[in-house]
């Protein structure tokens, strides 16, 4: 337990990860950035590596080609490194959302016998928002998972709602916003025994807490790249095709950039064999060379070591936060259980929206705000410091003190 | 008609948009690049506005979202302006694939008591792949229009195939292989008259031919970004849908970006009223920044201009091609019609690929390959001069009087 601003400093100079930190860049008087599981941090590579990009594509124009044209799997795999995923079960495409939307067209299809989907009412809105649109196109019928808006799902909340009749069960491996963790292997069990597929979003996952998706029997799973995978604004997602379901399974976007021979350009869509055939249109490259750069810290230093600072960032977090802010009225929004959270805490208050704002405009912390009042902090591994978080729960401290924010009537709008 | 170098010099001279070219990065030195139809040149400007847009996302964080938000419209309004459509008919989102399927959803959704797709058989592979897999999924049948493979589709192949079972109508307004146009107004009147909606893919033919969508009666529209309008490798691509139209169509993939009041993430999918129901997932930010950027010249320069030059530029090409090439085995691979072609020339040969790698690999000339035996030829109003088509000709004259062509096994693969 750390109990004063110096045991925080003695924490960084003996933290093996701490220099990282110099591998993004960061201002060390601007505010403390608590929003990495919004927008990770600009690594301090990813400018020359686009530069280089950018030089290719006006030198080599057309003839640069050959060289990108395997970025989406190229750089699949090295996510799929991060998730505990085989070589050839991940690559880089389109959005998350049209990812979701993919994957879980190609799993209905591949149940097309069943019409029900199961799906946490707690999720994040894309995930929801995908899930609705394919029950109305489909007839299907959603059925929510009981699950604790804080304490997240439990393995019972799954069990209770698959029974043979579910096609799919489709769930988010950490909350977007308690940061509760989902037990995979377990869900993944469950809807294995009555026959289900399941589709992770792993948004708030991959980069953060440790995973191992070919142990957990997971079968599809997306996520996006801009969060801990340090991609950049709207970087492309990833998906995830376990390698024996890849020759079974057919997503409903029949592009070019699945079409087996491509090049040929045959009368008849026939699809790659392989995580290929879930490629849909020309990939960002651009996109693919940030994504690419956001990986490195990542895969040097390993999930396992990253995991041990998150979670101790986190628990420390969390015990700050009771001491300095629950006299103040913030409660705790996360699950109570430590080995519950993921990579973000999350603090509840009736004025969390002015107190974001505050802390922004006094250029302080930056922290996530979501509706209707919580607020997320996320200190990430890679860049955050012990020292940040101590400072960070001070400043909270001192602008709840201060009092004033009721009536803050600006509109609340923040982009995850 | 130019019959010499000098006189093509002489038109380079005089040519108003000759100034254009240094507005992007040019080696005077290189190859001669005809294969702006694939992959358009490099402008100068894009590099420093993305290392301004990376250096946004390092300092502002998550806080250069509110700055970011809009571009998919504000980029969407610019490629508008050069389509003849309205302000808020356009969008920037996902890739051309995703947009076709996405769109022709919406249209089919719309008129879902009627079972037949229109399309051409020559068409990208794309537009058909994203055909055969909705027919697959919706039970549908594809319906050829029986269009000439170089000379293009006549509205009386349009009118020869659409009656009142189909619900759409799915064409490029200039084919990629033969760069034969079609008349949109024409084929519009035709499926309109029999209940039908459209849907083009103006991938080649945006930003190279004057397009009026308005004027034409346009329903619905897709495009690439990274041919004419030079928004780098696998940029972002557009959509269009008819502002009277937005309220009706919904697309299917549900997503946050599609949702009014995004950030409330309210529990129902409620789309924006407009054109932004037909966004998705997050936008690719650096991809919206590039594209922007790739629209300047052509937004200053407005088509009509471009136009005038692009057409003199291709029927230069096609006269020195009949006095030079075509005692030397070359057909035309185009439209016999000047006024029925696009911006690109197409020419056969039975070793056009050996032709295309000989020419790459002598830095001579940069011309685009399709299977079988076409080559595409470019000239790009922006950046390519008389003098440029003249010695590109001249160059393929000599390397095919050389010889010696017979007998490349090289695979053969071109990204379009």
């Amino acid at each position: 337990m750390i109990t004063s601003r110096p045991e925080a400093q003695a924490e960084d100079e003996g933290d093996p990860l701490a220099r990282l930190r110099q591998r993004f860049v960061v201002d060390d008087d601007g505010p403390i950035y608590l929003d990495g599981n919004s927008l990770g941090r600009l690594p301090a590579a990813t400018a020359a590596r686009l530069q280089a990009t950018v030089e290719r594509w006006g030198r080599d124009l057309i003839g640069a080609w050959p060289g990108w044209i395997d970025l989406p799997t190229t750089v699949g795999d090295r996510i799929g490194a991060l998730l505990g995923a085989q070589p050839g079960e991940v690559a880089v495409s389109d959005s998350t959302t049209v990812n979701l939307y993919k994957l879980a067209v190609a799993a209905l299809d591949a149940r097309a016998n069943r019409s029900v989907v199961v799906y946490d009412p707690h999720d994040f809105a894309t995930v929801r928002y995908v899930a609705q649109g394919l029950a109305a196109q489909r007839g299907l019928t959603l059925r929510a998972a009981p699950s604790d808006p804080i304490e997240g799902l439990e393995t019972s909340d799954v069990a209770a709602v698959v029974d043979d009749e579910v096609a799919l069960v489709l769930l988010s491996g950490v909350n977007f916003r308690s940061g509760a963790r989902v037990d995979l292997a377990a869900a993944a069990g469950v809807a294995h025994t009555h026959g289900a597929l399941t589709l992770w979003d792993l948004s708030h996952a991959a980069g953060a807490v440790p995973l191992d998706l070919t142990h957990d029997g997971a079968d599809l799973a997306v996520g996006c790249t801009y969060k801990y995978l340090n991609g950049g604004p709207g970087a492309p997602a990833w998906l995830y095709v376990r390698s024996d379901l890849q020759a079974e399974l057919r997503q409903p976007i029949w592009g070019w950039f699945g079409q087996r021979d491509q090049f040929a350009m045959g009368e008849g869509y026939d699809p790659e064999p392989d995580v290929r055939r879930f490629l849909t249109g020309t990939p960002s490259i651009l996109g693919l060379a940030a994504v690419d750069v956001g990986l490195d810290a990542l895969i040097e230093v390993g999930m396992p070591a990253l995991w041990a600072k998150t979670s101790r960032l986190v628990a420390f977090l969390a015990e700050r936060a009771e001491v300095r802010l629950r006299p103040l009225g913030v409660s705790l929004a996360s699950p109570t259980e430590a080995d519950r959270r993921g990579g973000h805490l999350s603090l509840g208050h009736p004025q969390a929206w002015p107190l974001c704002r505050r802390l922004a405009q006094e250029g302080t912390v930056v922290v996530d705000y979501r509706n209707p009042n919580v607020l997320r902090l996320a200190p990430v591994a890679l860049y955050t410091r012990y020292v940040d978080v101590w400072d960070a729960i001070e400043a909270m401290a001192e602008a709840l003190q201060r009092g004033g924010l009721e009536g803050d009537t600006e509109p609340r709008s923040r982009v995850t």
